[in-house]
């Protein structure tokens, strides 16, 4: 039997309450198909399949289908949302159900490998396929789920020797809670620019429902990782400045007896903190929070959850050793990226100090009386990073016991603004010279590469890191970026299977935050 | 494309008014499972499969399952209805959806042999399974189809590593229209009459919805064949005659242009006579029409549906050739029996002589003109049957082109009484002593032939052939009585496969109307 994670929540209903006050509207669009297509092996695209557009989807009123038939559809875009259909007999009234199976996918590899095949470690119960049996019929099939994807295979398992039957009014509801109206026209120049401008935000917006999930087919959680980064894209696009709220009052409403804040909530059937609390997160939630109050100067949110963000630094600091340096041990799991070897003491000390520099300035506008003891503190750990894994002759910090060098180190110590600007901007271009083994696995830490240049001033390399790996996502046919990418393994997925992998993610959508705050 | 038979109906709507004013009232009931059982291969049981009870169902409770694992629960008896259960998750919050599988089962056999092994001619479709993703727990899973069922088995396809799943308040809330309330009790000093009476009474019982289905699991549909049985044992039962009335009315609203009724109606999403017709399903209408006069001398009804009963005996009529004998090509149905090798001819001109009789007696009590003429045709039909069809050698009579012995042909002219009394003991008797090589397959043949023993006062045959047929299936298992029964060959099935037979089904209901009519 499954032990849950010793966990003791302490329920602020004061909060839960101002969150539950915050539940946003919601936008919905029809969407109906535009294409049949099927999807063929082409060894040359990414996963070794291609779409191959058969027909306008208008078509499909004039088909039907009998036992073993198969049709798949393309939406044209990534939806999100509700899907439904009319089902009309053809031939003699229906003498038997129909066993109709449905498979929805973000990618065309979706529609063409069987999910039976799929063996990884994360549930295959994300997989978006129904199997279901219609009694009655003429219809109207409405599916009570939720899903992610731009195409759908609709497969007659069987009907019976007297009748087929007909698709019509295919039509996907879609829901989000990003207003688009809000949005302003970027106008650029460079149109992959635009283009990734675009696919960010569209990223975004199938991300944004009642609370801003990390990916709308897997998952579907409020994480702190995404949705700091959500909410940097929010400030600069939709605005939807009270969901931030909503999502920081939602992490402050269930945090551990100690105070520590969860690393992701279950919102339905009820709020609920999971029993995963991760170092770099929990700190995570004070960045979070500075950031919102940078973009609405919103002091009564501040000072109701100050003590908390704050709370999220003094946990963190009792984890340092007698050195001033992060514990690394088999006890703690801080996330930084999904790289199996990435040794995670560095850039965890990193996201400390770059989360004491938000708490102290924080500390300052509430007029906290830690104010004073964050400043002095800082400086201690910056000096202990220094001391303890900087490595002079390699010219890069270290981390762990093995002194790794890795991407993520450096580039979170740049974060961290342990160097001043001149020695920070070395470190990178010895960083992007020397290229160490140990690099960056997802957009979420492809995130923290760019901005990191863009702040020590190498503007032209960030926009060629920028275009590089999301315009690269965009030629492999990204509608919305994807949770996982590298250019150099397309097959990649932590989890055993590419099926699984989430082709609309959260932290994939700064894009749009970098192009339009950095002016790029 | 499949092609719908040419069908021209002409709706009479105040016929279809009546019958749905007529919609029956409904009796739930809420019943739990029994014991967890699992169903173990045993050579001497029916398909092979025996039922190993493990342990009460109350212990569920205490149990919890994660992927992989699967539990099967009995139910006690046989069952129609809507199954709930709640689900809760155990360990950390549910991290990803459960996916889950129900099998539901008449008979141990289907929850020991894979569906997917099934391909006969009837569709797979309605085997009863399900699969399902849930997103939200705990909840109360309640399943929207109606299932026929003792037996289900619970697999979890899919958690996550994170929880697992516990069932609970499994329940089935069973429906009917029929109120077991009005049954008179039988108390008869044998106890397998007893027991054949109870098991008859049930199957009716399952089989009453908001028509009389002929079988909850498979068709669910309202065939004249079987009303006409259904409503025989329905007089000596719960006498919920309305719903005849109701019954013959949907039979009335859609009848074909030139006035022939169909073999079977679809009720929902709209009542709709399927394409089938069948010589002597339509005639049956007649005489169902007739039984339902005698039990009920409903006046009002009779004259309503008089025109159309006769019309049925008119349209039979015009098959009959020169000779005056039905006419036997390849252009007919007449159902009769399942048997592959029967011949049709001579069983369907004792139905039509059957029903002649029994339409003729109807018009004289609605003083119809046709009165004198339906006696005259009828002595003409018996002398042409007689002449044509009797084979004084054989001392049986023959059917069709090859002049086959059948008994099905034999047990109908005893119906019929084209002999008086005492000839047509002769008949039954030499019957019984030659044993023709084409018999019966179906509880409905057995039906007809226990009822020609007890026409002809062969009493204690009618009894014997009663107690080997529907007893056997009782000590073979039977909850409810069996669509299809041969006591020589248990696997039998006419469809491929006994995985689609249906395990309680309306024309084996019969033996309670045999028993208490008959007062056996």
């Amino acid at each position: 039997m499954m032990q849950k994670t010793e966990q003791t929540i302490v329920r602020n209903e004061e909060f839960i309450t101002k969150a539950e006050e915050l539940m946003p509207q919601f936008f919905e669009q029809t969407v109906q198909p535009k294409h049949i297509i099927d999807v063929i092996p082409d060894s040359n695209v990414i996963h070794g399949w291609k779409v191959n557009t058969i027909e306008a989807a208008d078509n499909m009123t004039n088909k039907n289908y009998g036992k073993g038939d198969t049709v798949v559809l393309d939406f044209g875009t990534h939806l999100v949302g509700y899907l439904s259909l009319n089902i009309k007999p053809i031939g003699s009234p229906p003498d038997a159900p129909l066993h109709l199976k449905l498979t929805f996918g973000e990618m065309p590899v979706e529609m063409a490998e069987p999910f039976s095949e799929y063996d990884g470690w994360l549930s295959s119960s994300w997989l978006q396929e129904e199997v279901m049996h219609i009694d009655v019929m003429p219809t109207k099939l409405e599916l009570p789920r939720r899903y992610s994807f731009r195409y759908l295979k609709i497969e007659v398992l069987n009907t019976s020797p007297k009748y087929r039957v007909s698709f019509e009014n295919i039509t996907c509801k879609t829901v989000t809670s990003a207003d688009v109206s809000k949005v302003k026209k970027l106008n650029h120049e460079d149109s992959l620019i635009e283009k990734i401008d675009q696919v960010s935000i569209k990223t975004l917006e199938d991300c944004m429902q009642e609370v801003f999930e990390d990916g709308p087919k897997r998952d579907r959680r409020l994480w702190l990782g995404d949705l700091r980064l959500q909410a940097l894209a929010n400030y600069e696009t939709f605005e939807t400045n009270d969901l931030v709220k909503r999502c920081l009052y939602l992490f402050a409403g269930v945090p551990e007896e100690n105070g520590k804040v969860a690393a992701n909530l279950f919102i339905a059937p009820s709020l609920i903190a999971d029993d995963t609390y991760l170092f770099d997160y929990s700190l995570l939630f004070t960045t979070t929070l500075f950031d919102y109050y940078e973009a609405t100067k919103d002091i009564e949110t501040l000072n109701d959850l100050w003590p908390l963000a704050y709370k999220q630094v003094e946990l963190a600091l009792e984890r340092l050793d007698d050195n001033g340096i992060v514990k690394d041990d088999t006890t703690w799991w801080s996330f930084i990226d999904w790289h199996e070897k990435l040794n995670k003491q560095a850039p965890s000390q990193a996201i400390l100090i770059y989360t004491m520099r938000r708490a102290s300035e924080l500390a300052k506008i509430v007029n906290s009386e830690k104010s004073h003891l964050l400043s002095e503190k800082l400086q201690d750990v910056i000096k202990a990073t220094l001391f303890h894994l900087w490595d002079e002759d390699q010219g890069f910090f270290v981390s762990g016991e093995n002194r790794q060098v890795s991407w993520a180190t450096q580039i979170w110590m740049v974060h961290a603004e342990v160097f001043d600007s001149e020695n920070s901007q070395k470190l990178m271009n010895h960083l992007l010279a020397t290229r160490p083994e140990i690099g960056l696995t997802t957009p979420y830490m492809y995130h923290y590469l760019v901005e990191a240049l863009l702040l020590v001033g190498e503007r032209e390399q960030a926009i060629s890191q920028l275009k590089a790996y999301w315009g690269e996502m965009i030629k492999d046919g990204a509608d919305t970026f994807w949770e996982l990418y590298d250019p150099e393994n397309k097959d990649f997925s932590p989890y055993g299977s590419y099926l699984i992998n989430s082709y609309c993610h959260a932290w994939s959508c700064t894009p749009t935050y970098l192009i339009r705050k950095y002016d790029l």
